[in-house]
């Protein structure tokens, strides 16, 4: 067997997510069934970070084997050629080890959450960002962004049905951008919480609008009760941007 | 009357173009209609640009007239409000002088054309901007860009369907612009023939590809032969971005 590591790019919208669901379209089962389509044997296909519905990717990492030693810029082309029509496309691929596992491997994970701040509806950007009418201040939200960083108990910030074993996380980066009449959120760490960056942006949303104060964001942190987060942001601004793992974990395969 | 200017941005893939056609839906006819609930009365509208079907808006100009005097931004959170869920959305609102007309006081358009360069299919940016696999070469085509800008007939840029007087037009700006895995064309012209930047950009494409030489666009220049022009580029990719006006134009009414 052959393994290949593979960078993914989707649009959220029409899938109940990454993972496989029975009776709902998802992105693992769009490639799974792909894969099979071109080698005609299944083949599991194994993910880095398990997107939420509706949650965008631009560099989501996967992890699969294949009878044949496929030559990788050609898996990548076969496999988007069988992906259509769905908006799924395998932006790269490159032979792994056959230990590397796309999920366990990984140190850090990056996200970008996408907030449009503008009295008018969104057009062009529906689906690809959280509208937010109300005008925001990047600064109070960038305040309230720095009590975030750094090791703590995230409970606060945890959906209920997360099933992470500790609520106890380091966050690398949570840094607050104005880009025209956007802001975004740089959001960085190894692992996270089950809705931990729609639970920040929602909160955030909450400080940049004058209703919390960037204080009341360390008060919801130490609180560490769920009914202290704000409101939880919808997916359509959420995007996973990339993955990292240590040098040893990409190193091709021996021969 | 009261008269106002509109500035408009829209997602151009579910029109049949700005303009009204029987049975069509259309940018105009969406905005009439909403015009139309909260005013109770007709009241036509009236662009600067007629963009084609497909093509995308992130700042048409309209004006309209009303017989009640509406505060401005007022009136554009009304008409936002009807519009829905039409992915179309006032973005600006102005009282304007009785005798402001969107279309013939406009001196300037500016229009951006996004290629998409990249061997993947399009997930995210699906319909935003044209997919082009094969790796275009930017320099060469801001070589051949070079040889349009200035006053010239036009006519091998031109659709055989252009209602424009002469083909003899100036184009002001033509720039080549590479931005990570896209390739982006602005340009810019008091007015344009029907068709002429998607023809730029399907000639550019040409070039980039390797196919044409950007003395091969001097040639079909120079040919004023639609039959020299390369392919038409998709709707996909062209935006309207801007319409400018003397500032007379935009002077508010007296009183």
């Amino acid at each position: 067997m052959h393994r290949y590591r593979l960078t993914i790019e989707y649009d959220g919208a029409p899938f109940c997510g990454w993972q496989r669901q029975r009776g709902q379209p998802s992105v693992q089962e769009e490639i799974e069934r792909a894969v099979e389509t071109l080698t005609g044997a299944p083949a599991p296909v194994q993910g880095a970070g398990r997107t939420d519905s509706g949650v965008h990717a631009r560099g989501q990492v996967a992890h699969l084997d294949l009878e044949r030693d496929w030559e990788p810029f050609r898996l990548s082309e076969a496999l988007n050629h069988h992906l259509r029509p769905a908006p799924v496309a395998v932006i790269g691929a490159a032979r792994a080890r056959a230990e590397f596992h796309a999920r366990f491997d990984a140190v850090e994970r990056s996200y970008l959450y996408r907030i449009a701040n503008r009295r008018a509806p969104l057009t062009l950007e529906r689906g690809k960002a959280w509208g937010v009418r109300m005008a925001l201040d990047a600064e109070r939200m960038a305040a309230a962004a720095a009590h975030l960083v750094g090791r703590h108990d995230f409970s606060t910030f945890r959906a209920a049905l997360c099933q992470a074993k500790s609520p106890v996380k380091t966050l690398d980066e949570l840094r607050v951008e104005r880009v025209g009449d956007e802001i975004h959120l740089h959001v960085r760490a190894r692992s996270f919480l089950h809705n931990q960056v729609r639970s920040f942006a929602g909160t955030l949303e909450r400080v940049g609008a004058g209703a919390w104060s960037p204080e009341d964001v360390k008060a919801a942190l130490d609180a560490r009760d769920r009914a202290a987060c704000g409101p939880v942001a919808p997916p359509d601004g959420l995007y996973l941007m990339s993955v990292r793992y240590p040098e040893a974990a990409l190193a091709p395969p021996e021969g």
